[in-house]
Order: C-alpha cells, then sequence, then structure tokens
C-alpha cells in the first residue's frame, strides 16, 4: 500500500498549546473508525470501530491498531463514541481488553448497542450517557453533543474546546429534513458553532463524491407500501440489523395491511429488542410473533424481517436462498431487499436473488425499486456544512481516498485554503497550532487481523500463504531417515490437497526426488534443511515445468 | 444450486420433424455460451464461450460441460461464432481438442480472433467466413446471417431454417441507431423473418432489468472530449481489449489534440493490430508509438491504452497503480477507466482507482463520467424485436436467472403466450415440434474447470478443500512407526502453515497425541488409517476448542 507521505518520519512533540488529531482507522478504507486526539499529554478517542475483509483469507475483522496507544492507556480520558454501528463501536472490546476501565461516552441507544456487546466479551464497563445539547469536560477536552441523523437513531455529532483549538467532529451523518423520527441534524447548532469559530472539522466523506442531495428516507415509504399492496403471499424483508428506521416502516406498513411480523436473526432480534425496550422502535401491540408459530398463519397475514440482505452464506437469507431454512421461499412470495449493496458483496447478493427468484419469489431491491436510501451526507449537504460552518481548517474523514479527495474538493470549492485542507491517512499525525492545521509526520498503522479468538496472530505472511493455498492448494513430501546411518527407510511419500493433478503425476515424480536425494547423498549434504530443499527443487521443477501449477511444497524429512 | 426442474428427467427420444435445443452454458450465469441445436441425428454448435470465476479458487476459466457432446462429436457439423467475445469462443480450443476438424463458422474479425487464440493451443481450424446477408447450408441446419451492433465489431445473429422449424438466434447485440461505424442491428432483416415466421426467438437477456433504451456509444465522445482538453499530463486510457469502437474514439480524440498513442498490455496490442489489419480500426498515420519511446515525448503529448480497467491484478493499470510498472504515474496524470464495472470486480477496480488517486492522477471512470455503455439491448429494444419478430416461442438466453425472467416478462407483455416462453438452464432440453416449443428433460451439465493446463481435474471437492485451506490453514502431525515392532520411532512431528497459532500451543497438543496413541496402542489399534483418525481427534478437539478454529487437518502415520 503506497504511503500517500512518504517524506514523513515520526512527528515532532507536539508544542503545549497544540492538539494532535491521529486516525487509526476509517481514513483509506470504509471501516474501523478511530480518531485519537491529544492536548497537553492526555488522549481523548473518537470511536473505534471494525472493517470487514473483503480480500483477506480466514479473516473474521480487521481492528485499528492500537500500537499508537499501547505505552499510553493511562493518557485515555475516555472514549467517545458517535453511533452504534460496528464500524464506530466493533473494536471497543479489543481496546478494553488491554484497559477495561476507559470510559465509554454515547447517546443511550448507542450505549445500550455497546453494553450488549461487551456482554458477550465479559467486559463491564464504564459509562456516561450523554444526549445532544449535553456538555461534558473529559479532561482537558469540553465536549459538547449536537445530534444528527443518520440511518441509526441517536447518533451524535461532537464539538471538542480546548485551550489549543476547537474541533468538531461530524461522526456519520446526513441531513434528512423530514426523518421518520422528527430527529434533523441541528444544523443551527453547527452555525451558532461555526459563529464561535471551528478550527478543525472533521467530515464524512463517504457520499462526498455523488452531486446532490441523498434521498429522504420517507421517499421508500411508497415503494414499501406498493410491496404490501402486491404481495400474494408471504412478505420477507432483508435489511440492516442496525437499521431501527426501516425495521420501523415496515412495521407500519404491516400494521396497516393487517399482516403479523416475525423477526428472523439474532442480530436482529437483539438490536430491534433494545431499540424498542429504549423507545426507539415502536412496536404496534400484538404485532409481534415467534418465527416458529408462523405456520399458524394464512401466508398474506405474514411478515418476517430478516438479516442476509448482504448475501451472507450464513444468514437467512442466502439460506432460504438454498432451501435451508425452516422458512420454504415459494411461488407468490415476495422478498424484499431494503438495503444498500455494499461494493464487494454484488456477486454474492445477486447470488441469493437468483436463488430465490427459481424458488419463484418476487424479489423487489433497490436495483428495481427506492426500496433503500444511503445514511451519509452528499456533495450538497456537505457544501451546507462547509459554508455554515466556515472552519478554518478541514480533515476529512471516513472513507477511501476517493471519497477524502472529493471531500477537500467540496471544501475547496467553499473557499477553505487548500493548505488548510488536510488529506490524512491512516496513521498521519495532524497537528493543530495557533488555528493552522498541518501534517507533521507519520506514525506506524497496520492493519489487525482478528482470527477465531486470536488477535493480532495473522499476519501479511500468514495471508500471502493462505492465498497459496487457496489458489494452488499444497504436496507434502515426507522422507524418513535413519537417524544413526543416514539411509531413508521411508518415503518418498507424497500427500496432496487442493492441488489438481493427474493420477499418475506423483509416480513421475517419485523416482526424481529419489535420483536427487541420492546425489545430494553421494555429494555428502546431510543437513535436514538442505535436504529439504533437493526435495522441494526437485518437485517444484516438475509440477511447474510439466503442470503449469505452483502449489505450497513442503518437504519434511525426519530423522527416526 | 437448486434445479429448477426437479420434476425432470432424461429427455424423451426427439420425434424426427423435432428441432431440440440445449444450452451448455451462458442460462444461469453470465458466461461460457454455448448452445446445441439438434435436427434429424446432426447438431449444430452455436458458439462456446468461457466463464470467469468468482468464487473458484484457483480456477482459471470455467467450460461449458462438453459432456451432452462426448459420443456424438462427428454429428457436428459446424460451430457458428456470433462475435468474438471470450464468453463466445474462449471454449473452442477446448472442444476442438476433443475433434479439431469442426468447422468454424463467423466473420471475418471473429474468425481472426479465433485463429488467433488457436494458435496458441497449436491448432489450426477449418474455417468458413461468413457476412451479413449471407447463407450457407450446413447440414441440414440452412443459416442466414444477420448484422448486429454490439461493444465489438462484426457480430452476427443467424437465422436457422430446418424442415422442422425456424431459429432466429440474436447472438449478444444491442440497437444503437447511429453506432460509430454505422453497421446498425439489422431490424429490416428481422422484419422479413418475422414475416417468413420465427418458430423459436433466443434473445440476449443481459440487460433485461433495465428499462428506456441503452445510451448510444457516440454520448461517450462530449466526455471522452472533455478528457483530453482538460489533461495538463499523460493521458491513459483502460479499456477492454477487444473494444475496437472504444479505441476508435480514443485514437480520434488523440490525432484531434496533436497527442501520439501507444498500446500498453499483450491482449491490447494483438486485438487492436488484428483489427487495423482487417481495416476495423483506423489508425491515423504516424500516430502510434513504441510505449518504451514514450520518454522522448511531452508529457501532454501522450496516450496511453492498456488493460486492465477490472483491476487485474497483473494487468498494466493495477502495476501502475502499485508503481510496479516502468510508467510512472503522478501528479497531473488523467486515468481514464473507459469500460464497465463487472459485477464482482469493485473493490479491485476501487482499490486501482484509489491508488492511481494517491499517486496524484485524476481519474475519470463510469462513476463520474458517461465513458462507457453497455453493449446489450435494454428492455425497450427488446420489445421492439418481439413486436417486429412476433416469434411463435421464445427461449430467453445470455443471462442469470433474474435476466432470463425479466426478458420473459417482456415477451409475455407484447403477446407471446406465457406457455410459448421457455425459461431454461444449463442442460434443460427444449424441444420445438409442430411450432410448439417445451422443456422436455434435462440432460447432465455440470462446470468444468480449467486450473493451469489440466482441464477437468478440479471439482467441487477439490475446491472445498481449497476454501478451508484458504479460511483456515492447514495442520501436518507425522508420525513414524517401526514397521516390525509397530513402536512410534519418530514424532509427532507438527508442520502448520496458513493456520494462525500461538508459539506454544503445539507444544500443549503433542502431549495429547502422545496420550491419544498410547491409549489406542493398549487397546490394540495397529491400523494405520485408525491411527490417523485417533490423531486428528485428538488435534482437532484441542484446536476447535481452545482456539475456536477450524484447519485442515492431516495426520499421517508412516511405517519405516
Amino acid at each position: 500500500m503506497s504511503h500517500p507521505h512518504p517524506e514523513l518520519g515520526a512527528p515532532p512533540p507536539l508544542p503545549k498549546n497544540g492538539v494532535r488529531v491521529v486516525a487509526l482507522g476509517g481514513l483509506g478504507e470504509v471501516g474501523r473508525n478511530m480518531t485519537v486526539l491529544e492536548f497537553d499529554g492526555r488522549l481523548l478517542v473518537v470511536d473505534c470501530g471494525v472493517l470487514f475483509p473483503d480480500d483477506h483469507p480466514g479473516v473474521d475483522l480487521i481492528l485499528p491498531d492500537f500500537d499508537y496507544l499501547r505505552d499510553r492507556l493511562d493518557d485515555i480520558e475516555a472514549i467517545v463514541l458517535t453511533h452504534g454501528h460496528e464500524d464506530h463501536i466493533g473494536a471497543v472490546p479489543y481496546l478494553l481488553r488491554l484497559k477495561p476501565d476507559i470510559p465509554l461516552i454515547g447517546s443511550t441507544l448507542t450505549l445500550a448497542l455497546i453494553e450488549a456487546k461487551l456482554k458477550e466479551h465479559r467486559i463491564t464497563p464504564y459509562t456516561m450517557g450523554v444526549k445532544e445539547g449535553g456538555r461534558e469536560k473529559l479532561g482537558p477536552f469540553d465536549c459538547e453533543f449536537v445530534a444528527v441523523n443518520h440511518s441509526i437513531p441517536d447518533a451524535l455529532a461532537v464539538f471538542v474546546r480546548t485551550p489549543g483549538g476547537t474541533l468538531l467532529i461530524t461522526g456519520d451523518f446526513k441531513m434528512d429534513q423530514l426523518p421518520l423520527d422528527g430527529r434533523i441534524t441541528d444544523l443551527r447548532a453547527f452555525a451558532r458553532l461555526g459563529e464561535e469559530g471551528v478550527d478543525l472539522f472533521l467530515t464524512d466523506s463517504t457520499n462526498a463524491e455523488v452531486p446532490g442531495f441523498t434521498t429522504p428516507e420517507k421517499d421508500i415509504t411508497p415503494a414499501i407500501e406498493r410491496v404490501f399492496a402486491k404481495a400474494e403471499r408471504r412478505i420477507i424483508v432483508a435489511c440492516f440489523a442496525s437499521h431501527v428506521h426501516r425495521v420501523q416502516q415496515i412495521l407500519n406498513a404491516a400494521e396497516a395491511h393487517g399482516r403479523k411480523v416475525a423477526m428472523v436473526g439474532r442480530s436482529m432480534v437483539r438490536n430491534m429488542g433494545i431499540a424498542a425496550d429504549l423507545g426507539y422502535l415502536k412496536i404496534p401491540d400484538g404485532i409481534l410473533v415467534d418465527a416458529k408459530k408462523l405456520g399458524d398463519l394464512r401466508d398474506d397475514q405474514v411478515v418476517l424481517i430478516c438479516t442476509g440482505s448482504q448475501g451472507e452464506p450464513m444468514a437467512a437469507l442466502s439460506r432460504m436462498a438454498n432451501r435451508d431454512h425452516q422458512i420454504d421461499v415459494g411461488h407468490g412470495d415476495t422478498v424484499l431487499m431494503a438495503s444498500s449493496l455494499i461494493p464487494g458483496n454484488e456477486n454474492a447478493i445477486y447470488r441469493v436473488i437468483n436463488g430465490l427468484m427459481r424458488l419463484g419469489a418476487n424479489v423487489v431491491h433497490k436495483g428495481n425499486a427506492l426500496v433503500h436510501v444511503s445514511g451519509h451526507a452528499s456533495a450538497g449537504e456537505l457544501l451546507y456544512c462547509y459554508n455554515i460552518v466556515k472552519p478554518r481548517n478541514v480533515m476529512p474523514i471516513h472513507g477511501e481516498w476517493r471519497h477524502l479527495v472529493a471531500n477537500r474538493d467540496l471544501a475547496v470549492a467553499t473557499g477553505v485554503p487548500e493548505r488548510n485542507v488536510l488529506l490524512a491517512e491512516d496513521g498521519v499525525v495532524v497537528d493543530l497550532v495557533d488555528g493552522q492545521a498541518s501534517i507533521t509526520g507519520v506514525v506506524p498503522c497496520g492493519y489487525v487481523y482478528v482470527d477465531g479468538s486470536l488477535v493480532g496472530a495473522t499476519d501479511e505472511t500468514m495471508l500471502k500463504d493462505r492465498r497459496i493455498l487457496r489458489d494452488e492448494g499444497f504436496v507434502t513430501i515426507i522422507v524418513v531417515r535413519d537417524s544413526s546411518t543416514g539411509k531413508i527407510v521411508a518415503g518418498p511419500d507424497i500427500r496432496t490437497r487442493g492441488f489438481a493433478e493427474d493420477t499418475d503425476v506423483f509416480d513421475k515424480v517419485v523416482p526424481k526426488i529419489e535420483d536427487a536425494l541420492e546425489e545430494a547423498r553421494r555429494k555428502g549434504v546431510n543437513d535436514s534443511h538442505q535436504l529439504q530443499q533437493v526435495i522441494r527443487r526437485a518437485v517444484g521443477g516438475f509440477v511447474g515445468g510439466k503442470l503449469r501449477r505452483r502449489p505450497m511444497i513442503i518437504p519434511i524429512v525426519i530423522d527416526a
């Protein structure tokens, strides 16, 4: 991964009145958002999320790199969580494992979601609930919280006042002016803070490339209504397990059409339960039924809300498409995939759509109906923000490089001087001193892989090995030597998996190995490592030449 | 993969006056198109292409399943090739390997492209060149060829007259009314054939889900013009190595702006060379330069046309993004990705876009400019075809299930009775008898994998192994027994790759293996396979329980 600032080295010491900002995730990728502020030796962490792998074989999650904090854990005042999405809270358990008493600051729903996640990790955190309009002093960081509208309720932006300067961090946001829950992004607060003076504005870059304005959530309602009006039999809705407002729209439609609703999928049931308990989701009385009891109802009285909108193989919807679920999807059923299509998931999603259609279902998705809108501000909304806030400096966050660049262009277009818009990436150090922000250095910041229960044990070498195994399989060649005489007493014994071979190819290579070993013996080569190399060359030359393949070759010489 | 017609068995014998149609590829997937017509014991193959893998580890290509033809190779009259794209000609070498003298029928450019490909396989085919308006009798199949417009020149539709009925096969097509080469899809011929009577219409389903009309190729010209007008330094254009018209647009723009052009990438150079030799590509005199000589020119006099538009790691554009190419992309260069984004390739393509932008290039792609249009008819064009041809029966081809269904819906909307529109998949047998087409059975039809130089050696078991290796790696445990006494004389020797482990985890498992083997010995278990199972259980229980991982476990007991 080429570094954008190869000329940078370690940053100089932070001046006493300077504010340092380092992203440990979220810049250069969409995921694992984590920003660390520093003032006067104290640290404030904003968000701590995970990234889901796309080409990392066998990896479950990718975390931000906590190395930067490892010797400074006691300097951390708190972790501020802007909202409850996985790419903002998913890595909190791994950070708290290092120091469990770091307080978590967030809104009611956000804290409820992270507490549920931490319970699974057997961690009980210190928390402080905050609301929009609230203000908390966390060491030298005087934090004021502002409501923002997003695709999960109770999301916050945070304005941080320090003696060295002020920062406004949007978190993830959009600006639906008639949102379903009435909770708009508080632009008047942005205006007020802009009047006071925002030295550094950190803004969500996800949709900066998209011209215009993000479609309002309520524009989806007619499409949902049409689905419910036309559906002959069951309605199965797949959406994100955190999308409370989408589920609300489904519940409302179900009630209007006299249908009962069952939720399927552990995370869906859990998150919607939390949202309902806290009042963010209004469930009409008696509308929910147990998924197991659906058989008692007529098909046209049934709605299922389930996971699997991204074609995840183990989730409910995929299993329905593969006829591997108690719900037997068939002709006349309608499947509504009310979610986005995250880049990278296209093939998995289309596999599910094709599978459901083959079973006879009518599938409605964002490719053929307006059934999902983004949770992020487009270029139009971002321009409003830059013009209202009129920040001194801007640091685009939350996006791949192309998104950060597009966001930078918007800021510059509204009049922010180009040198005041910092294009940083993970690990790049931005210092705000006397009202001027600039890039002053870079700290090491890599990918940390979670694999099963192991954190950090998988590295690039391991992934490289796995890619070879995936593409080519392996061949092991075992030779047993008599430890006293050095003579070969068993083998070459050849085992292979994942390696396509003619049945007789190994008959052909055995004599080559024997010849090579005999020649080595004559030359007096005795060291087992060198003999392993002899075997490797004999086999590699053979499979590479004859079969044009490059399996992993593992020669093993055992002394018995 | 669930079968759409589980009730079907082997088809009955074909009536003497019946025409049988079996797709061996291309239905249910976008790729490996191959349709086999049969009349009176003779076969006509239409197209023979490859499918590129998306979740098939280590597989290079996926072929149609030739099993249906294996005992009937002598019955094949010819292979008609509608156009020169890989998903229509890529599998021809593998079919000709079975019987090299099957004649290939196609247009001039199509034959030139397949001949070049066959040369690499050291096969010299029998060919017969045909043109639009031409007519050839191939056994009982009286074939008339019709010009169609597509994203490669010289594409043909084929009208097949047999005593049992007539079939019109569109091949891949769209209906640009002002195409850059002036060669429109011959709708008047479609009308004439419709008047004569089309018993079965096989139509390209790729864009059947897309409402309206496919954007014309010439609408791209202004966007290309803007790129050339604004570009400060070099212009690098990535597009498909077969897109002659796109390359023509680039050459025209380069000439207008006084720039020289170099082509980079083996397939690009080869295909454009063939197209130029045959007159399909008009190269302005003196405009081409060798890529190695670009250094002699000023940056603003340079255009490169290269491969890699799909983010392919080994192709030129990716390597430029990774600074692994002689062309050093930098600030002020413009990269124009003038191609589609094939589903599944998003992450690879965005990786390349981000990489190029980090190097300072301005990247123009279909996400931010009108620089590519599809090669396939949308719903609007397909409706024209159904209304002009007025076929008796329709068989949607060339698409995933959702595309075939959408195409079916269009045919039915224009008045074709629903029972006359056959939704088939690969292997499903459609018989046309006395003007009525119907599904009569199914023949085995699977995926055939090409892996290096091996065809068909990789199967689902192998892929399953590779997926386990990719996700979890493997552990081999080797134990050497004295063949006379049965005592263990070496091992357990544990080797692992791709498996994330704590450094001491194997120290912990060795005693467990030894204990398990000792207990087996006491119970009198001697058979090496049973001992391998004992080892497998001991290791599997340990890594599954402690590490929550499931590597491939390969226990090996060697008798020395």
